[in-house]
This record gives structure tokens, sequence and C-alpha cells, in this order.
């Protein structure tokens, strides 16, 4: 197998954005990842996205993408994992390299959420649950987020104002990010004020629902410096599943899948947690933040939240999180959430992350989630140069 | 790049399952692929599925099949391209095996249609083509087709009976295919006389909706021998794209997706469509038939029809098609198509067609059609053994 880099980035910024439609988004994406590359032709693209078909009532995004972007006629596709699917997406064109069988790869991951009038995005984004065994009983996502809160305070006597960190330290990061969604820092008066969606999940614990895309362009390491020289390599790729119904699971607490695809890209790099100089992970909710940084290695069972309490995931921390914004504050498109956490790790590896940069960052990890932890997608980034 | 066979091969009946669901359908033919591989475990599952998140308000197929199939924890995706997402996915997987990432995988095409009550499935298909330039106007999909079918009929003056011996041949096959939904043959009169869908379109110009899922299981080459002594080797693999809407291509009576991914696919193999001993094409409407045998190299442009009419697409003519049945009889499930036909395919190498068995056959081809041509999958399978 080939190793592979990735020579350019994309992204469009994230928000309700009335006046660009779906393949705009896509074009905006993939148009500026292939002016950062240097590029214009690829071999391939690979597309993710969860709910064009719902929200769009389009399909075949991978052609559609692939001509609108002016690249008509080369191999495209879209690869699904509800809200994984980027880094799925990114995961599968990542495979394309490696094998020999593609040069030049696009990922791109879209999502155009706003346009929906009724109530089919709640119903959409309930797909990513288990719609015979969870849905059927009237269960959202966000309700499905809460019981696991709820038992989570239980379990392990947390109180709900211990999940403010992750919030705080999200919008704080997305401040100096042009592309965030919320640049407005939050307090922690306003964590502990603010409405209840799902009891116990509150308005800030949630990430809101956007449109965005994101895109990179990948190629065999060795061609790399042809493009650029601030490549980015990728050192692990992991996907991982679990049961889709949290109800199937021995312990609803942990991430089994975070703790497969995490321990499998640990392996594959040859490092442990205490390597890591950031980690871009899912916090979809404040909950799932914790139970990430749990699975991953990065704290003990049931002490996620003392990392937010101690200040150790902000940019000065010993394991930063969410450094421009992550899915709180920068926003969750959520078929292009995992190209966006790429497009940023990809961004502090090559010192341009600006006012949010974390020093001497060497090592990023990303983890995208679908579904409340039934599809784990976790890659490690390493800075080439410098 | 690894040499990639296939080791294992499973299938449903095509037709309206309503005692089984969407996982049921995927399960029964991951399992019964799974047994005819003698495998109990897989390193990867992709599946080929359109229309689960506008009909069954489920997505996230990749866990939730991986899951059921008894293979939890397991890397898992989905591949959407329309109509063409079977063959999309079986080419990931076969990919992922070649790269050396991954040593056996499944691949998985199922699509259940008829749970849809309303108005959503006609929708849901409309995806397929292009919702701001096309569906807009109110086109169905089979209206896009009958104003190729016409624009035919006119350019190379065809009459819509000379189309009649795609749809008899089909039928023909199907009778003696067990898992065909239609097992009735059907004469050139029935074929005349049937009821108009979109005119020129005929009820038996066009394939039925359906439900169904078939799977096969891969391996390198190099290993298959461990599993069976009927192998199938992966000789050629390629997909290609056009435009999405009919309307932007220079000559809408021209695959051009099907020239561009059968030329690929002749050269990787090292032959040309005269070495072809059957070809599994997209009769999703018998215009379809024709234009893939002429952008593929099988007949002269604006010539299809011929093949037809002087017998050469049957069992006993010099390429026959749709030997179980194609699209037309054994069913169309759209997004588990492009394994129905690659399943068929092993069958006719292996020897295992039974009454439809074409004679030392050694070299197949498959064709897998997503939209009104816009994503174009071929691959070419030889008889490794006898």
């Amino acid at each position: 197998m080939r190793d592979v880099s990735i020579i350019g980035i994309g992204q469009t910024p994230v928000g309700e954005h009335w006046g660009r439609s779906l393949r705009h988004l896509a074009y905006d994406a993939v148009a500026a990842a292939m002016r950062n590359a240097n590029i214009e032709r690829a071999d391939a693209l690979y597309v993710g996205n969860m709910l064009s078909g719902e929200i769009s009532g389009q399909s075949h995004l991978g052609t559609l993408i692939a001509d609108f972007a002016g690249l008509r006629g080369i191999e495209a596709v879209k690869v699904e994992a509800a809200c994984a699917s980027a880094a799925a997406a990114f995961r599968q064109a990542y495979i394309g390299v490696a094998s020999g069988l593609q040069d030049i790869v696009i990922a791109v991951g879209v999502e155009k959420m706003t346009d929906d009038v009724g109530t089919q995005l709640s119903a959409g984004l309930a797909g990513a649950a288990d719609a015979d065994y969870e849905v059927i009983h009237g269960i959202t996502f966000v309700a499905l987020n809460a019981l696991i809160m709820k038992r989570y305070m239980h379990e392990y006597n947390v109180a709900r104002e211990d999940f403010a960190g992750f919030a705080i330290n999200a919008h704080a990061n997305a401040a100096a990010n042009n592309n965030a969604m919320f640049q407005n820092p939050i307090t922690k008066k306003d964590f502990v004020n603010c409405g209840v969606v799902a009891d116990p999940v509150g308005l800030l614990d949630a990430s809101p629902m956007a449109d965005g895309a994101a895109a990179v362009i990948l190629c065999p390491t060795e061609q790399a410096r042809e493009f650029t020289d601030n490549a980015i390599r990728i050192k692990a790729s992991a996907l991982a599943t679990d049961t889709l119904s949290v109800h199937d699971r021995r312990d609803p607490l942990w991430l089994q899948a975070a703790e497969d695809s995490s321990m499998r890209a640990y392996k594959q790099a040859g490092i442990g947690p205490e390597d890591i100089d950031f980690f871009e992970l899912h916090d979809a909710f404040t909950i799932m933040a914790a139970l990430s940084l749990e699975a991953s290695g990065f704290a003990q069972r049931g002490h996620g939240t003392w990392l937010a309490l101690d200040g150790e995931i902000t940019p000065e921390g010993k394991i930063p999180i969410s450094t421009r914004g992550g899915l709180k504050a920068r926003g969750h498109p959520v078929g292009a959430t995992g190209l966006y956490q790429i497009v940023e790790a990809a961004q502090q590896l090559r010192g341009e992350a600006g006012n949010n940069q974390i020093k001497n960052a060497a090592l990023g990890m990303t983890q995208n989630i679908g579904g409340s932890g039934a599809t784990i997608v976790t890659h490690i980034f390493e800075r080439v140069n410098q």
C-alpha cells in the first residue's frame, strides 16, 4: 500500500446558506481545495452526505458534483454512514490512493439541511438510529443522546453543569474561526440558564443543524512535493462499527467503536494518546465529547468531564479539542462534518490556524461519529515538513 | 495491487416481500453468500442501496446490516450511485481487497421498494435524475427514458415493436430462474398490445420495481483456493460518469459513460467485446439495452435493436444478454440490481445457471447504470478453473 497525504483543503462557511444549493456548496469547497492544491484534474471523487435524498429530493451526488465541479466523466460515488459520512468518504478516498488505483482523489462532504420546510429533517436525522426498534417508538436523535447523558450523570454522579466546559471551549475557539456558525463566546451562566431541548440536553449541549461543505485533495506522499510544501500525511485510518440500537449494547456509556477505531489507529501510527497534540472530536452533544475522550484513551471511564473541568481541553491544555469550534460552535452539517474536522486538523498541522493555532502541533487526531456511536471513524495526521 | 476473486454468492428471490424487511433481505443474501464461501467472518462490508432513507426512514445501512448479519463491529459503509449503487459498492469492495487493506470483504446490494404507500417511491426514483433542472419540471424517471426512446426511434427510423426482442428474451430466460419476479414467457403480440406507461415506453419495455438483495464475498485470488474450487476472477473493474441531466449531453443517444467504462475494462482485461461470452446489461428499459450494446461495442450506433431482431441476444446468439431474466424479468430492486447481475455472471461462469447455462462461458461482462446513463459501472469476470 502507498503512503497518502493531503495536498489541498477547502471549505465553505458553516451556516444557513439560503442563496447556495447543495451543488453550489459542494462546488465551492471542491474548487477551493483544487486551487489550494494547484490541480485542475482528479482521478476520482468521493462524496460524503447523509440527507440529500430526504431534504433535497436528490440522490446520485457523486455524478452531480463531479460534473458541476468541472470534472465531467471521472469516477465518482457517494458514501453514507449517517453523521460519519464525510470521514467514511475520506477513508474510501484514502484507500483508493493507497491501493495504487487512483493518484489524485477528492473527498468532499456536503450537507444542505436548512432547505427543509417540514418535519423531514428530524425524521431524516432519526434515520441514523434504528428505524424499526428505536425511532418507531417516537424517539428523536436528540432524545437518544438525552437518555445516554442522563444515564451518565446517574452512573458517574456528574452534574449537568459539569458539561459546561465543552460548550464554553468550543464557542471560545469558534470566535477566531471565520467559517464558524457561532462566533460568540459563552459563559458558564449562559450554559446553566439556557433552555432545555430534551432533558438533560440543553440548547448549549447540542450542536446546530447547518449547511456547509468541506473538501480535501489526496495523493501519494511521494508525489505530494510536486504540488505543495505543506503536505499532511495520513498516519492512520480506521473505521469500526457497533450496534445501531443503543439498547443492544452491553454498556450504553461506552463507545466500543471509538475504542476499536482509535486503538487500531494508534497501533498503525505506532503511538499512544499521549502523543496526540490535539483532537477534533465529535461533540454533536457534550455527552459525546465526554464519551469520546474516555473510549479513545484520554480520560478514564466516567472522567471525561473532569478534563473539561480542569481546563485540559483548551488550546493550552493537555489535549486541546474542538480547536476551531467543534460541531458545537463551528456547526454540524451532518454529512460534511467529518471533512470539516479533517480540514481543521490540516490547518493546525500546517500552522494556518491563526489565533487558534496549537503550538508545535505535529500530530492531530480526528474522530467522526455516526448515530449514537454506531459508526466511528478515527484518523491520525502528521506534519511532514518544518 | 492484488488480484481479486469472488468466492461466494447469495441472493433472495426478487419480488414483493411483504414478510421480510430491509435488514432481513440483506441478511438472507449475506448469510447465503457466507455459507457459499464457507466463511464465518469478514473484514469489511460494503452496502449498495439507493432508497432506504426515503422509503424505510432508515439511513446507516452499513452498521445496521453488519450487526444484523452477525458481524458486529466490522468496518461497514453504504455506497450510493442511484440505480448503480450495488456495482459501485462492489467496486469499493474490490478496491479494498486489491489495496491489501482488507482480506475477506462482503458486498451486498439491497432494496425494499414495496413498503412505500404513497408517492415517495416515484419521487425517490426521480432523485436519480437532476432535481433542480429535470425533476422540478414534473418529469419522472420513466418519462426521461420515454423521451430518449422517442428520439432514438426518430433518429434511427426504428419502430416500437423493434424493441420487442429485448423483453421476449428477458422473460424467456427468467422462466428458468427461480429467483426471477416474472417467470412467464411473453410473445411479440403481448409486447405490441401491452399498455403504455409513458409514450413510447410500454409496460413490457419497463422493468418492475421490487424488493431483493444479492451479495458476494471477495478475497485475494491467491487465497481463493482455501475457500472454493469455483473462484471467479475479477478481470476488470471500471466506473465512469457523465452529466446528470440528459439535456446537458452532446448526444442524448450515446452512453458516454458506458463507452468510457467498457473501453477501460476491455483495456484492463486485454480483450475486446468479441471475446465476451455473455453480457448482463442494464435493461431497466428496452431503450437502455439498445444504447448499452452500442456504447459498449457490440453494435454500431443506431443498430442496437438489430441484434435483438436477429436473435443474437438469446442464449444461442452472438452476445447473450439478460441470461437470467435481466432487470426486465428477474426484476429491478434498484440499489441491489448491480449485485444480482454479478451473482448471475458468477453462476454462468461456475456452470451453475441450469437451463440458462451459456455453453463454455469463460468471460462474462456486467454493466450497471445509474440514472439515464449518468453513472455506469462495468466489470469483466473470468472463470479461473475448469
